[in-house]
């Protein structure tokens, strides 16, 4: 790969070669790839980019951490729609905002991402079988994913993963162990099971490929926009993966002359359980949390990515905002009338977050902002008719419909 | 619309003129929408289309029915991705096979370019609100796009509307009606809504633009295919509508000559619920049936399009096939492991179709098939869980996982 340098450290800054299945520093510091910037942009233009008519995340090669040979993997991830919100906007009162629904990734989130750039990196290093632990996203997508390539998965789970995302992964072919014990003890298993077969480890904040993956969601978000920055990105962070990841990709832009700013970056947690919002706000290092919220997939109580995460939102100047499950179930509906977009919970906390802004006065009328929708409501239907509702039930009788509207103060066109 | 000559009725043949808001002919037939070929083939040709950036059903607009000026609905429905799948056609024994995943669209399901068509038709009737009755994905995908576009929407549903289609409802602030009886009651009291305060009628087989939204599908399908027609297309079929507006398209494609030969469709029903595959196989007029499967999506004992999908059927010289519920969750899995791609129970009826036909030896290595899945597994999820089985289940102990795999046979790489 003439185009990356080498992994380094975030913590000790040791310096590796970037090889396929490289994992954390010795010190336990996760790696960061670093690029050749230069070189890259003596032959990526955006003249060159925008010629391309492959419409998916590997139409940013260049920026992406895999041999000029490598396969791209079959399911298409990547390009999803970005939506101009001009009513939700108005309703807000922020200048402009964009919606950009990751959730219609092929297995309905934005781990996709990470998922097809862990099949490409196992692909080099000539596996056959990739493993992780995970309750949700991650798991579902690296099934996907590989099941496509004709790889074969290992999936560790704890037992109180949810049966929807199991079924998922069961449709896909995985072999899934369900753990009785914990996440730590799901992954601790794993952890011994991937030494013993020596699988290719697709566990995030081990893995430093994961985040070059996902940072094609900035990637595209900045050329949907025209390379017009914005002036927030508003994203939901977990273990902190997505957001570092959202953040390199801007940052490779940056680097390579493509934007002529940055944006600041939304850090949108539940208050259930904000362990990286809270060591930002009291400006001190983050701590273990409780895992109170219903946004199952952003409830890390133990983020293991927390120090690129941390470094993402500080150099970005960046804004952090707690929510409340109510703020986030408010969210569903406020994106799902507005927009046309039904995310998971995890998947809306950006959004209710730039609400929260904007009631608060941090954000208003001469702001612009994106907002990521990392998840579909499909994945948790549960939690979505909890939030959204009941409907009205009558005979079919036309008296009875009419009466059902007066007593509601419906009146319709 | 200077390329649409006028509306026909399929059954008695009478003309009317393409106005918005179009809906039966007197003699209760559906009617179809007549295009002038000569003119569309004057000014839109292959090298026209290739040269497109907008990647979405509306990069057909020469071949739809809408006005020069009307502005595209915001989702981005359409272009979902096609996959070759080369090892699922080795272990059928076919030639080739394409699987063009259509449960990517932004609410899940084909439905959504049916009612992006109804929004899009709705705004020129100067309709502010849109109304349907219908029990999945028809609801879903109208409730979404309409509330992008700012309309307002009154959904009915049969009180036995499974939970999750709601909530989807709900979550895109349709105004949703129980009705608190059969489907036929449900229907009959949208209608007589509709009726009443004259919102648009987005009801399946009564509005004639759906189809033409639907037949976008085979537009994309053979776009992808670069124009080389396969030798088979399979899809599910349950009221008509689907497989009509499929054959449509590739009747528009070969009347202006973008491709030079019509494939034959595989029609695949469930077993428990098939009158349109029975008219065919007993060359006879179709009769309802009860509702006998899982599939619910397809589950329509009287089908409110049959005219046009027999007709359909019968001009390609097409194949049926009948399904069990057990071999359409087989193909649920079959998808999965093989391709990476998760159908709903109606949305695998097709290429478990296929799979059928190759056992029975109507197929074989000489055909190439195309097979397209209409909606998305997240849709269904208590089926998917039933029909993929449970993981293995063990404390985190590596001896027990070493036990676990010996016992079921498993041998890691």
């Amino acid at each position: 790969m003439r185009h990356v340098k080498f992994g380094k450290c975030v913590k000790c800054g040791r310096e590796y070669p970037a090889v396929p299945n490289l994992t954390n520093c010795e010190c336990g510091g996760m790696i960061d790839i670093v690029y050749d910037y230069d070189s890259i942009q003596s032959r990526f233009t955006k003249e060159t980019l925008s010629a391309r008519t492959d419409f998916s995340m590997w139409r940013y090669r260049e920026l992406l951490p895999v041999e000029a040979d490598t396969e791209a993997p079959p399911l298409r991830v990547g390009w999803s729609p970005l939506y101009e919100a001009p009513r939700l906007a108005a309703e807000l009162g922020l200048g402009r905002l964009w919606v950009k629904d990751d959730g219609l990734n092929p297995t309905a989130s934005l781990k996709d991402r990470a998922s097809a750039m862990a099949v490409a990196k196992a692909r080099e290093a000539g596996a056959r079988v990739i493993a992780c632990s995970s309750t949700g996203n991650a798991a579902s997508s690296l099934a996907g994913n590989a099941a496509a390539a004709g790889l074969e998965t290992y999936i560790f789970v704890p037992a109180r993963a949810p049966k929807g995302k199991v079924a998922q992964l069961m449709a896909f072919g995985a072999t899934v162990i369900s753990v009785q014990g914990s996440y730590e003890d799901t992954f601790e298993l794993s952890r011994q099971a991937i030494d013993h077969w020596g699988w290719y480890n697709r566990n995030a904040a081990i893995n430093p490929y994961l985040s070059e993956g996902k940072k094609t969601v900035a990637l595209e978000l900045m050329e949907q926009l025209g390379w017009q920055v914005p002036d927030y990105i508003a994203i939901s962070v977990g273990d902190g993966c997505t957001i570092a990841g959202l953040w390199k990709g801007l940052k490779d832009l940056h680097a390579i002359g493509f934007i002529d700013r940055l944006p600041r970056l939304i850090s949108a947690q539940a208050g259930g359980c904000c362990p990286i919002n809270r060591a930002i706000a009291e400006d001190r290092p983050w701590e273990p949390m409780a895992e109170n919220t219903l946004a199952d997939s952003i409830a890390v109580g133990v983020p293991r990515n927390a120090d690129k995460a941390l470094l993402a939102i500080r150099e970005s100047n960046g804004l952090v905002v707690n929510l409340s499950d109510e703020e986030i179930m408010a969210a569903q509906k406020l994106l799902g009338r507005s927009c046309g977009v039904f995310g998971e919970p995890a998947g809306v906390t950006g959004t209710a977050g730039v609400a929260k802004l904007c009631r608060q006065g941090a954000l208003g009328s001469g702001d612009t902002v994106a907002s990521v929708v990392t998840g579909n409501g499909l994945k948790d239907v549960a939690n979505a008719i909890a939030a959204c509702g009941e409907p009205i039930s009558i005979p079919s009788d036309m008296d009875r419909l009419l009466a059902a509207f007066a007593e509601r103060g419906l009146r319709p066109a």
